[in-house]
């Protein structure tokens, strides 16, 4: 039976989880995710795994984005708590594990940058980048040398929308079926990738200094 | 050589696009349009039609919606201006346009079923319907029985989204490369064709009483 690696699965490593207790708000988005135990609970992930056989998870930064939850040295802080728990899920069970990629909070691209030298020699084979950052686009200049970090690397990014649930039409207050993320992500997905294709950085801009198909994986 | 039909181009008929230009700013979305020549001029229309052989156009009324124009007897005005223009091209030039599908405005949905009745009679093959009126979902309740008078007919539905420019992020003012259309115009009518289906309408409900699969193609 050939190996099967699913490339995007969501975690809370332990430490994180706790902190995140501490300083976010249970209602909402939030209270949803922690309804899902297998983000934050290894017993409940494990079993759910050994169903399938020759089976092995990439780990990535579970939501909410770090951007929303902090800034400055507390979004450090929290990168810092994210990717030391994601490299020690790693190290502790590299037979369902085999990688991960970090968490960035780009409201600081030089702390960004710092994080991924760092998060690098942890093992991070890439980062997830969400598709805006407080709702400016990825394609701003101040960004570029964040793309240009982790191409030089030649590390991955994971693209994740942020959407929540906003209604489906002005005049309503509810979207119906979910289709805020079903519609609504692959929508901001396909802006953020647009955005950045047409942006030129994938045709070497003199900011983004590596080759323009490391990034774009 | 096969037959090739367009089976959705847009056209201001002769009647209508006079009268457009006396309701209706030239700034803006409508100048856009209006830019376009193919769409109310047949001499610049047939030209071009000519370098493909073999090829027929099924007419849809161009945008902007009647929705947005007018209420009241001057959108019934507009609704048979437009479907009248469109069956005399079609009888003018049977070989160029071999049907039409009607324009409708959903405000009134009485008046719309009315307009259904005359303009089938004028061999309206089916009808095209915005992915929202004014803001207001196709799945709600007063918006079935005209979905109900066009499946009784077996005619069909063009589905049309009226997205306008609008900024690709909160912090911005204008879309880049047309992403509004490119990519929001695929996104709401993936969520108008997802609410009608959720909203039960496909399978049967009291208020729509042909066959689930008449309006739906």
């Amino acid at each position: 039976m050939s190996l099967r690696i699913d490339a995007w699965t969501h975690i809370f490593p332990p430490a994180y989880f706790a902190k995140l207790q501490t300083i976010a708000s249970a209602a909402g988005p939030l209270k949803r995710w922690m309804e899902l135990t297998p983000l934050y609970d290894l017993e409940q992930r494990f079993p759910a795994d050994g169903q399938v056989d020759a089976y092995q998870q990439v780990l990535t930064p579970s939501m909410p984005p770090i951007e929303d939850l902090a800034e400055g040295q507390a979004a450090v802080d929290l990168m810092r708590l994210m990717n030391d728990g994601l490299a020690e899920l790693v190290k502790a069970h590299p037979d369902r594990f085999p990688a991960f990629a970090g968490a960035l909070s780009l409201l600081d691209p030089d702390a960004a940058i710092a994080e991924i030298e760092r998060a690098a020699k942890l093992g991070a084979i890439g980062f997830q980048i969400c598709t805006h950052v407080r709702g400016t686009a990825l394609d701003a200049p101040r960004f570029q040398p964040v793309f240009a970090a982790i191409a030089q690397r030649n590390l991955a990014i994971w693209l994740h929308p942020v959407r929540g649930p906003q209604p489906d039409y002005p005049t309503e207050t509810k979207s119906h079926d979910e289709i805020w993320w079903c519609f609504g992500w692959p929508y901001d997905s396909s802006v953020a990738m647009a955005r950045l294709a047409f942006s030129g950085i994938s045709t070497g801009t003199p900011n983004c200094g590596s080759s323009p198909t490391t990034w774009a994986q």
